[in-house]
């Protein structure tokens, strides 16, 4: 039985991952840190409540972070420090923030995963669009957002273009410097198109062309109970993680 | 029986035009101008060949053009002239030459058409596209060509953001100011984004968001065999219009 | 000002109604009939609370009714009886019960409508799906929707088929007497595929193939909120309505 | 530099592969088997044409064959017991005739490939699909083909089926039982639709979904000369094989 602990148990997210550690036959959750957890008392009682990080008295083998920017490095720190293997969702740690937590984690010999992003399919489209573009160095990224994403592209379209940049074989043959403004915004020689619609959730689509031919890869994100996919297989494979990686990627089984 | 003129029968698309005609019951082609027409003689016995205009001696119901930008404004002229009803598939008639020829269709009390262009799935999308921006003032426009198509966006693209505009109710509720260049270029207050890869032929697609729904029309040009169904909606319809109206959504039946 | 009274409005749709109502400017929310409305109490004091149809004793412009197979057909005769002009999203009302409603509509002078679906996406898509069969005989349908859904294919699907059929001037050229399952189910010509998939709503598709090109007419409902848009175009039009109309569609100004 | 024999040189996809291979740096076409090519002699003087596979008296170290179903069985037998490796894009070969085929490759110390389908697209959306039902075990097929297209499914689709069902961890979520024709045809436990409409050329669609969220890969062949990009890989990669694989992504370095 993997013993868990959750770090922001009371945020949209954390509620979800709670949901779904008491849905895990293997898994059980011993303790949770979260403003005002310990007074509102919506968790079972076998659960120990913390409001804050130094209180934390109790040891488990897993710790799960949905927390704040601001809070989440001393909140990984401890948990590696007292021997819980992070899996962390939080984003915002620097990158000098991750090395000083993997180093950490290493003296410890303890695995964990970081990821920007849990949904699957993001995580699936940005490695297939990688191994595609060894064959089709031609592609380009249209990612469509709600009305209110401000930021455009989107973090997720931006890394899927260092992906396919990362995995192409040579250079497209399309004239990427194109300087009309409809062509896109280049990122790693792959234009991005940023669309904002109202009713649309998050999606992207990656297009690449060959002679003849084309490939599509597309997901939609609904809502954001398709992170607790992204979750789940991290807390199937965390135990016998030997470093703390960054990026779901790193942890399929494909 | 229509009788039937066809003007660059021996350009790609005349060609295709020549097989229309002859598999129509209805139209018999009794002429053609192209240059080297007469000499090569692949018509048929019945078929009148002129490599001139000024050498035309025949008559008919309807002048199909599909010449030069050169040609094109003197054709027509000639056609109307001649009593014949034109069909004009030709690009680079200015608004002043078009202006000009609806003047002398009028004093002829002809009728006839001129289409940027004949593709049904495309003059579609710009009908229903105007049509749902009266409930839909959202959208956004992605069109895909080949790699070998240079300006961007399409002209196509251009004209559906206009007719979108038209039909707009309304302003939308997107910023459509954002300057990052991920968001496309604006026409009309429509933001257009221009993919161009290998292996893509010409498609456009237009997203509509609205409150937690979404409507997207979509069309595919595959090959110029497409255009010969628009130029048969002309064939059947020129012999009862009462003005020279230009794009082919004037006279759908719908 | 439009007095409104909403039947139903402590359902999901009816809360949703409620706010859109309370929202315009040129609408007041006058009384409701709902199941323990007057108990609850969650409405403003202007507003009066029924819980029975025969309590009523108040008059409206428009009444709005969101409630159940079993209730709706009594409750529009009473609305019609007591001058209110009715939108009906409910569904159960049989093809009598329709024409018996529209006679009394009739009898009253008095316009409404009766939509079995207030989705705009949805709308349009039937609508230009049948404008474009005229011109693009050959289509296909394909449906998605969430894996809970038992029947297939779904009533707007069904209704899709009619629609094109009616709009087809003459058969298409694929042979859909083609007995393979793949096939999808023939209705009124048109085939139709039916996906269910975890994570997806409720989406649409037709697609239509000719000569060289495609078109293709896409709809999304990502939640309910969406029928609200519907909703609105029926209490803008509903005043200037002389007839008791069926389908949104039949009020859609263009 | 790799000396090419090409059987079926003159067929729709030999003319194609002989473009290609005289386009590499690093091969020779040195031979080519085909009714009636040495006397219509449209082949360079350095190329040996044959009509007869028994009149062949030259080497080479590559044979590919586009030839028909009645001949690739001897033309491989005869390119191995040559020491020719074979790249053979020709179909009908049996099991029996591939596992006799392989047993003499092993003998002569040979690689080569055996593809049913060279183009990139279709291989590349088949091997992402395998990985992706890994983690999202509900899914979908819908293949579009041209009009003329007689069999449904097609044949990549329920390979596809094939590689889904053995990429899958467990079984998915989806009442796949349903008898209702619009839900398709069952392979392997997953869904195939088939559409058939003018215009298409040859596409497929995989459709996942998992909770709150959605993944799709497309793949669009618009022409043949998509399946010269799949040749090239193989003749990139046919010296360095030791044995006679089938199918080409047993042939990517992915």
């Amino acid at each position: 039985m993997k013993r868990v602990f959750i770090a922001g148990a009371t945020g949209s997210m954390g509620k979800q991952v709670v949901q779904l550690v008491e849905k895990q036959a293997d898994c059980e959750l011993v303790g949770v840190l979260a403003p005002h957890a310990k007074k509102d008392g919506d968790f079972a009682k076998t659960v120990q409540c913390f409001d804050q990080l130094d209180e934390i008295d109790i040891s488990a083998d897993i710790w799960i972070d949905f927390t704040t920017p601001q809070a989440v490095f001393e909140n990984v720190k401890f948990a590696l420090n007292h021997q819980m293997r992070p899996i962390v969702g939080t984003s915002g740690l620097t990158t000098e923030q991750t090395e000083e937590l993997q180093k950490i984690a290493e003296g410890q010999q303890l695995g964990g995963v970081i990821a920007p992003n849990f949904g699957l399919s993001a995580v699936l489209l940005m490695k297939f669009a990688q191994e595609a573009a060894r064959y089709f160095p031609d592609a380009e990224i249209i990612e469509m957002h709600h009305a209110d994403k401000l930021d455009a592209p989107s973090g997720t379209a931006i890394n899927t273009a260092k992906m396919i940049a990362k995995g192409r074989s040579g250079s497209g043959s399309i004239d990427t410097n194109n300087d009309a403004r409809a062509r896109g915004d280049l990122y790693d020689g792959v234009p991005i198109h940023a669309v904002r619609l109202p009713g649309y959730v998050a999606h992207e689509q990656v297009l690449f062309g060959g002679p003849g031919e084309a490939l599509t890869i597309r997901q939609d994100s609904f809502d954001r109970s398709s992170f607790m996919q992204g979750v789940k297989v991290a807390l199937d494979q965390v135990m016998s993680l030997s470093k703390l990686v960054v990026g779901l990627d790193k942890i399929l089984s494909i």
